[in-house]
């Protein structure tokens, strides 16, 4: 599989745009083509998921419908509209002895991809890895194997009739752990492993991986709410972050309120947070706060690891703090560098806060959960690094190139 | 180590360029004051060296003496005039919704440098860690342990005296290997391992890393000699890429010859090589013309493997090649994507060539030996890249930083 991605990367490589769009065409129209053999495989997964017991919350996830096999070709056809961001140039320049320099973007080679979530991904992460030329090797979970298998299938069949080779995106289909192992440290053949799923899954592929890991997912979010604050404001963000989509990597985890607004400020959050039926694990001097004023939430002492946990639920550590140094230094210790935010109307709070705190997205007076490649306006999200190296917060199609330096001579020679 | 290194890499974020050009000022005076102490511990370095019976060669390049120290202080002040990227912005633009979005290139927080080289490695992975805001922890070969020591207590005297941590730049003193598989796994706290020197070394931290590596400096390099080539300047790249200074990574390793013009061309490439000693490793048809008319240069039949050999040394492999085609697979198959070049007048298949070859720099009439940070106008040169993320080629104080989204709002929630 290996030498057969790299294979099918060299080919992609050579692609134009104009190709490469007419490539995500026809697996746009083989998917609406096959609509039926892909809702078949997927009411396999669906049968064997609530055999095995899986909650209607996960089946629904892991469910294709007439309308969401319509909505995986449109969102194919999206990522043609997208610009390529393969065959640009930067920092081009002629250098004092007359060499042209400059860097071009091109594929990476061959992504590993290894994901746990609903089948659309498979889509998402082939059409993206196609349009920046790249081939690609997929290993999806378990519980949507038939559906991924029957996409896999739809996706070689258009890449063959549109003359190019099958190849260029595969999966391992063979549910045995010891394949994912494997594919880890495949580093003659693979460029990046993008892990999309929990820490562990992250954790297993910096540990065991020979091949460069992206590494990201985790959110441990925090909005800290500075003395100066707009409380009316401050609320509706807070009750966004936390309560719009609460599963996901960008909502709030952690809230931190300035000790001189606390006893004003967090009845007003328990009362619009109560209404969304949210958990709030309060430490110290909040708890003594929100005890006495509940306003119908749910509150209880926050727990030692309360403050290092991503809550993808409705429950939200509150702190109390001294000031914005105290804020600092409680992101610093706990944060995971994903998303974090300052609420204040002080310029030089807001400045110290975007200067020292180093996450991969760092917000005044917005929301945490516009750390995200649509909202960013990147067109396409293939992942959100929270790493340092590569590339930091959403992903979107130029994270998924690199670049050669291109050096342009008449006979030179280094003296 | 580690902690102590993420605690004062906090430090060196927040710092001005105006401060961390004084620590730098403040390093290379303290350079200049104890240099008779720092040539002391290295005249222990090279006893111990002749003792072990070290070639004079490898003395000479652990050897350190009064103009050489005094160039450890010049080159820490050069690094004073260079550009600092950190804090520049880019891709800043305002969302349709108003939210005023940038990427702001920050340090990248703790490096962690592993090298086998000279004791001047220490100065210069020290200083443009410093200059980028990064703390650091070294670790250099065991041939120049006093010398290193001398001169890390020489930066630590320094950067206090400047009002800096020492721990700001932190050296693994211990020769017991384990210390460097522990830093290798010191993901908490380390962001990036630049390993500096041979096969091994990156293949170790490749395997054994937890924490991402910028794998690099092997380099089998090609020069494809087109049949349109111009001779006289044909020869003279060759000559500048093979000979110039054979024992680095973008010295030219492998010569391919258009069928057409090898007969008339390759005697000359012989009778100029031969000059410089090198010796001629011919496969096939090569071998034939060279077997004939080789113009005082040693040539033997290719072995095996001199095709996927760095030589490092006056040995050139020489391969006839039936056009472009076989060239660029010649290249896929055997190259290590460091630099690679095409010696031609033809636009068509000059264009191929850099479309088709993704190797970290490639050349067209110009010598290999340009991959390098200095001739590429980056000022500096920590580490040449040939891995496909973060950085590809020659690194300067750019690859250094990483970046983190600034994202302004005004109460902006998500809809």
């Amino acid at each position: 599989m290996g030498r057969a991605a790299r294979t099918a990367g060299r080919a992609l490589a050579r692609l134009t745009t104009a190709q490469k769009n007419e490539a995500l065409l026809a697996i746009a129209d083989e998917i609406e083509a096959q609509a039926a053999p892909i809702l078949a495989a997927n009411g396999k997964d669906i049968a064997a998921g609530r055999q095995k017991g899986l909650s209607d919350a996960i089946l629904d996830r892991l469910l294709l419908t007439e309308a969401r096999v319509a909505a995986l070709a449109a969102d194919t056809r999206h990522v043609v509209s997208l610009l390529d961001p393969v065959g640009s140039s930067f920092d081009a320049r002629t250098l004092p002895n007359g060499l042209r320099l400059s860097r071009r973007r091109i594929p990476i080679g061959v992504l590993g991809v290894i994901y746990e979530a609903r089948p659309n991904v498979t889509i998402d992460v082939a059409t993206l890895a196609l349009k920046t030329g790249n081939a690609s090797i997929l290993r999806g979970g378990s519980e949507t194997l038939q559906s991924n298998l029957a996409l896999i299938g739809v996706i070689q069949a258009a890449l063959e009739k549109a003359g190019l080779p099958g190849s260029a995106v595969q999966y391992i289909a063979d549910p045995d752990r010891k394949y994912v192992a494997e594919l880890l440290r495949l580093d003659k053949y693979v460029d990046m492993i993008i892990p999309r799923g929990g820490a562990g899954l992250h954790r297993l592929c910096r540990e065991q991986s020979t091949i460069p890991v992206i590494t990201g997912g985790l959110g441990i979010c925090h909005v800290y709410v500075d003395e100066s604050a707009d409380f009316a404001r401050a609320v509706d963000i807070i009750e966004n972050a936390k309560v719009q989509r609460p599963s996901v990597c960008n909502a709030l985890d952690t809230l931190l309120v300035h000790e001189n607004v606390a006893a004003d400020f967090l009845p007003r959050v328990a009362q619009r947070l109560g209404q969304h039926g949210v958990e709030l694990r309060a430490a110290g001097p909040a708890l003594d706060i929100l005890g006495a004023n509940r306003h119908g939430a749910t509150v209880t002492a926050a727990g030692p690891d309360d403050f290092d946990t991503e809550w993808m639920a409705l429950i939200l550590g509150i702190k109390v703090v001294a000031g914005l140094d105290e804020a600092i230094n409680h992101i610093h210790d706990h944060s995971t560098e994903h998303s974090d935010a300052i609420l204040t109307n002080d310029w030089g709070n807001a400045t110290r806060f975007v200067d020292e705190i180093s996450s991969a997205a760092v917000f005044v007076n917005a929301s945490t959960r516009f750390n995200d490649g649509g909202q960013f306006g990147l067109g396409a999200e293939v992942a959100v690094s929270t790493q340092k190296l590569h590339a930091r917060g959403p992903m979107g199609l130029e994270e998924l190139t690199t670049y050669k330096w291109v050096v342009l001579g008449d006979g030179h020679i280094r003296p």
